[in-house]
């Protein structure tokens, strides 16, 4: 079956080229024939090259989402190819993990479709019209691979409505989920599937919670600002951390995080705290005129979700990010540690270690730089897709 | 006793509160006293608030070394504290080894100043004239905190000559050495101290060795372009690689690999062999037309040295850095990984992905990145002192 062509208008193509997916409706010179949105198209320049396939839609914002540089049949063979590759990946870079992000959308070269693995309970998230159609083929093939006890749907976020699509939630294959446990580096998270944030936990910082755990061994004082259902907290307790304390904004994920400690043996080492971290980091900084604010603590976490929406927030997320590090520098302990993350796509890495910088100069603290972070493998960074890459760390030292 | 204090210029101050300790001689003021070189200074802003103290040096064009933000005396308990410091920094990030950059210059707050340590034998190598003159005074900390077997000195590098000092090299402690073993992850590396590149080893990679190595597990075909003394080849064949072909312009490099090979069991499983790698590499991707090149490596890493000596050089060496990678990209299988670095501090991270990134669209390879790398913790990046980095590297996946 020939495919009806999408032709971009010159100049358009370069991006692509480059190993972009995304086909912006604004890029469209003109289409060869009708289309049915959610059928597979051609992409072509405007001389006719074929710069890949990929399925169409127009009421989306990116008219077209490539799957391949070259003529790809979306079948049971394409899906299962693809997502056996995913697996394989997670295989290769997490052994021995049992919970992960096993496919992540353009990451995975399937632009609209998240499938996180919980041991067997899979949780799919669906935002474009063309995976929304193949649904029940992913679903196959997600069975064959995998031989889940579950398959359930979290297509609730925001951007499946710019594709035209409703929100859509629950079980579609399998026996009915409640609660789980999932296990992240040998520590067990109590974890409600369906209404949870994301997917219910964030997988993006295994690597990390196990890399800063490490680094608490020894350490008196540990401070985990927005701590959500307890990760870093959880890691640094078990690596021996004499006293952890968490603070959340949410007494729900405070009161998760409390049975996640519970769960694990670790409820009288962790002190989980409903604060907003602005006002508490505010408080335990502000003192008279003739007193100082002691520095208190061996380990500080700070890994706050986004401050930025799109770029336009950058300045305001920008000083978020400072007035935060300012706080918690002046209660770190001088050759203490702080393991500062940043999640917002908007705020690069150079960009996010400048703003430390400056909180540093402003306090007259020292860093030295020990660890760079950045997202787990199963949230793969593929340098062609800048959109592919958000998560950035590093863990400094307090010099003096 | 009261010290000299050097002037700055109004606007001059600010890199210095901000961190970093070179005071360049078109910054300063006015001195309030004549110095004599060498000596301890104080440095205060136009207003007269105290910046910090360090050692003056007019024939620099870093006329003044900061040491510290406060008053310091550079007397044997300064540099036991300083240079033990040093020593806790590596024996806490570098567990277990034995050979390591024990102090480095900025890094350690010790400018001008580097010491290796090959376990029982420390090589200094002394850069600005505040530090010669307390050469005594380091080489009695140095048997204090180490008690080595001997102190070799190697400061023959271009930049002690920006600072007025000859060239200094041989042994100022201890018994003669010849060839020593330097292990570096178990695996060993014969080393003439007196004559091998800077001082002996590139110890800024030995993490990345352990890292890269272990990438090769299963690998059949590996190459490892400028490969020196051998170090990531010996790794990934020590990790289980079937075959290492490793490439090195230096005949007398190649002549030190294959011994360093054959101290550790692994000749039959590695080949040096003496070439220039842009010329090797081109003549194994230029074919007829009616030709294919036959990508045949699981695993190849580049470890070039700099293509840069100054800023205005970076366009020449960017031209480098992208012939390297788009002939090595013709020569990896799909799903082989490809581990590459950049020793320059002025191509950063983002400017070397890019360079790889124009690469790999030239010749229509997919990468996605599993690993990013940076220097040896036993190389602290201070982020206030840009110039402490320099070492980047990333691993990629060759996805198609």
């Amino acid at each position: 079956m020939s495919l009806v062509s999408v032709l971009l208008k010159p100049g358009e193509a370069d991006r692509i080229v480059a190993g972009h997916p995304w086909i912006y409706s604004n890029s469209v010179l003109r289409l060869t024939a009708p289309v049915t949105d959610g059928d597979l198209v051609q992409v072509k320049d405007h001389r006719q090259r074929l710069l890949g396939t990929g399925f169409y839609n127009s009421r989306s914002k990116i008219v077209v989402r490539l799957l391949d540089r070259d003529r790809i049949e979306p079948n049971h063979s394409f899906f299962r190819q693809r997502i056996g590759a995913a697996l394989a990946h997670r295989q290769r870079w997490m052994p021995g993990t049992t919970s992960y992000r096993l496919v992540n959308a353009e990451s995975d070269f399937l632009s609209g479709l998240i499938v996180d693995r919980y041991d067997d309970v899979l949780v799919i998230q669906i935002s474009s019209l063309g995976m929304e159609l193949r649904k029940s083929t992913i679903v196959e093939v997600l069975k064959d691979l995998l031989d889940p006890r579950a398959i359930l749907e979290r297509s609730d976020t925001a951007s499946r409505k710019f594709d035209g699509l409703a929100e859509a939630q629950g079980l579609i294959w399998g026996e009915p989920v409640g609660e789980i446990e999932v296990d992240l580096n040998g520590i067990r998270f109590l974890t409600n599937l369906a209404e949870g944030h994301k997917t219910g936990m964030y997988l993006d910082q295994q690597a990390n919670y196990a890399a800063v755990g490490d680094l608490a061994k020894g350490a008196h004082e540990v401070l985990d600002c927005f701590s959500f259902a307890g990760g870093f907290a959880l890691h640094a307790a078990r690596a021996g951390a004499k006293r952890v304390h968490a603070l959340d904004q949410s007494a729900d994920a405070v009161a998760a995080a409390q049975r996640n400690a519970a769960a694990n043996g670790l409820a009288d080492r962790v002190e989980f705290e409903t604060a907003n971290v602005f006002d508490w980091l505010k408080a335990r900084t502000a003192v008279g005129p003739s007193e100082k604010v002691i520095p208190r603590y061996d380990l500080i976490i700070l890994d706050p979700p986004s401050f930025t929406r799109n770029r336009s927030s950058v300045p305001d997320a920008l000083r978020g990010y400072k007035e935060i590090h300012l706080r918690a520098l002046r209660l770190l302990k001088p050759g203490g540690l702080l393991s500062t993350f940043c999640c917002s796509h908007h705020v690069d890495r150079v960009l996010f270690e400048d703003v430390i910088l400056a909180a540093a100069i402003d306090t007259r603290v020292i860093l030295r730089r020990v660890a760079s972070h950045s997202q787990s493998p199963d949230h793969p960074v593929v340098p062609s897709i800048p959109e592919t890459e958000y998560l950035k760390g590093f863990t400094y030292e307090r010099v003096a």
